[in-house]
């Protein structure tokens, strides 16, 4: 593989994703653009411009979204759409997101450049807060245009007391006309987006790209269990019931059980745990911890979630505890179109790299957009698997080669 | 056992207890007396009050204590001390301390009214700030008299900023003349301290009374375990550096290390535990949490701290994870006099009851008094063994036994 093979122009991308990272720059190379917030705004509108100049019809949409457009031969034709979002975490990285947007503005530009008229419609899309850091739920605007939001969303408020309505029409949006910037997923023929992997494969196999084979769906549940408080020097151990024993006993099945087929992509995380009243001398009374349990695989997640019950079960039982499991939601896999796949893999062959397949363990704006239309994601490696967070950082050569990619694979969907 | 073959007087002892608990009282039951606090000094003042219409000589000393004296035949002989303390946890019980101070007045009361003359001095100690919740270390009272205190130990700070330097001072005490309040040993005989259980050890047995064979040592550790943080969805299980599966490891180890010999009153706790950064879908990169072993057998507690540290390195590496274990020190375990526990042996027997020998898993003044000369513990059943809660509740009869016991013990002990 050679960079000057590429017909995208790699440095004017380049160029883009580090002017952008100045807007709401923090540290040397770490970027604050909460959703909606003034930054935001400012990066939104600096986006927009580049799609102006390149010749596409933009508008921002009443989710917050920014859309550039070009008509394809066929006017009624359901569009390709190439996106992601621009928005990030507080303490967040330059190319979360933002290298989607810019290399599917990137892709659309070369094909203009190069003179080729698509049969389809093509549309480059800036979601609005993927991330859900500010308002507490992320992927708005995805689940907004396809009319997934739920009661009460545009009420929820920020740190500061500001609802999510407020900040939309600060952000110039009108939050009740929502409905028009809803779209038909017969509109719709694909969606594909490019986006940092998040995760230490593509490092690992010392590959530029992967191709996504499909989005993990999460399964999240609360975990309290309760025990008897009381004097660490003077409860005798077999009189005891003590909550954070059983979590360890709990956790630490529960590690073992998501690892018990090999090679398969299941996760499962304890990330948070809390203990109550919680002192060096007091036997806890009350743990509460967070699953957090993923996999491509439905049934194989169902299988360890009823397994984790009887693990929780089991321990509950043989400390003594009481305890309850708070469901707290999750999303269903969603699988990556097959044949966008066999595109990604033959264009990828014609540039002489062979990217993985590998499974994508975070959530995407492409989780949604799998309910309305095929959906193809593009990986990008990123140093130590690391993202949220300023140390996050992809090469300029492996972003080029995801977006040559995503040109590719956008020409042959363009076609009808 | 008949309670009016008391010779102490049971209700009186009684009503002082319960008013003592108004002050600082908080909800139905419970007590908020912090050390060196307005409500401490008022509690204080009544039991002065008490000390001096039972004709015992009392003054306050430089460290915030309570000594109400009478003489001996013989005035230069060491003193029997009897003594506890009655400050409280913020959220405390009426009982903890309390009634080892009241009852060792009524003991000493009573031996008045009989008209017994001790051939030794007897002191009623009512010890400052043992419970350590101010001002973050406790035992104070029994320290100060012992010469024991730490550097800086005035200089601490309580939630509002205030020294407890300036807290002796407004509780009318010098703290520039310490040294004028302190003992020396060889002016003390012995000490006797009763006090309820905070453990479920008498309840259990269906008894009133504990003979306390020694006070255990604590020893105390802080553990933190690094790993590597990441997105609880990218990061495959097989590159995982996850530290609170770590420590979960450890901490189910732990709990059956401290069981391994058995009907051994070894106890072993973790009370706290934190994750940084904690949130449902961050593997956490950093957890630490307390360690509290205790054992009345310094030897078995060496061995089973020694093999703690094998279970964390061995954890350690086999998780991949990166520890540090603070000392955050300890005490040797303490044993009761022999001598005064045969005497509370045969006293028991006269009185017609049988009381266990038990350890003592919490910390007293009487660990530190046993250094400078006898020390004997009387244990009253309380009920769940729980304190340090309003819950906290010992009965009235239950107390009497003690104090008859704690009467009858003295009364041996003040004979040269």
């Amino acid at each position: 593989m050679n960079n000057t093979l590429h017909t995208i122009n790699a440095s004017r991308l380049s160029e883009r994703i580090h002017a952008l990272a100045e807007i709401g720059k923090i540290e040397e190379t770490g970027v604050n653009r909460l959703a909606l917030s003034k930054k935001y705004k400012e990066g939104m509108d600096l986006v927009r411009k580049w799609m102006d100049e390149a010749g596409l019809q933009t508008r921002y949409d009443n989710f917050g979204n920014l859309i550039g457009r070009i008509e394809g031969k066929n006017e009624n034709a359901p569009a390709v759409m190439l996106g992601s979002h621009i928005d990030s975490q507080p303490y967040g990285g330059r190319f979360d997101g933002t290298i989607g947007v810019l290399g599917g503005l990137e892709a659309v530009q070369t094909m203009m450049e190069q003179g080729i008229d698509p049969d389809v419609p093509v549309e480059v899309m800036s979601f609005c807060d993927e991330e859900g850091h500010r308002f507490g739920v992320g992927l708005f605007g995805s689940r907004g245009i396809l009319g997934k939001l739920e009661q009460g969303e545009l009420e929820r408020t920020d740190a500061e007391g500001v609802t999510r309505r407020q900040a939309l029409i600060e952000f110039g949006a009108d939050p009740d006309k929502l409905e028009e910037s809803e779209y038909n997923p017969d509109d719709l023929k694909a969606y594909v987006e490019m986006h940092i992997e998040q995760g230490p494969n593509l490092e690992a196999a010392d590959v530029p790209v992967g191709i996504v084979s499909g989005i993990a769906g999460p399964r999240w549940l609360t975990v309290e269990l309760t025990g008897d408080s009381g004097h660490a020097g003077t409860v005798p151990m077999g009189k005891r019931r003590d909550p954070l024993v059983g979590a360890s006993y709990i956790i630490a099945a529960f590690n073992s059980l998501v690892q018990s087929e090999k090679d398969a992509p299941s996760v499962g995380t304890v990330g948070d745990l809390e203990v109550f009243p919680g002192g060096r001398s007091i036997i806890p009374e009350r743990v509460t911890f967070t699953i957090d349990l993923r996999d491509s695989d439905q049934e194989r997640r169902n299988t360890y979630e009823e397994a984790l019950m009887n693990i929780i079960e089991r321990t509950a039982s043989e400390h003594g505890l009481e305890y309850t499991i708070h469901d707290d939601g999750g999303t269903t896999p969603k699988d990556a179109s097959p044949e966008i796949m066999d595109i990604m893999k033959s264009e990828s062959s014609e540039m002489g790299i062979e990217p993985p397949v590998l499974m994508s363990g975070a959530f995407h704006d492409a989780s949604n957009m799998a309910e309305a239309c095929d959906m193809g994601m593009i990986f990008v490696r990123c140093r130590d698997g690391i993202s949220h967070n300023p140390a996050e950082y992809s090469t300029d050569a492996d972003i080029a080669v995801g977006t040559e990619l995503l040109y590719r694979t956008m020409l042959r969907l363009v076609k009808e």
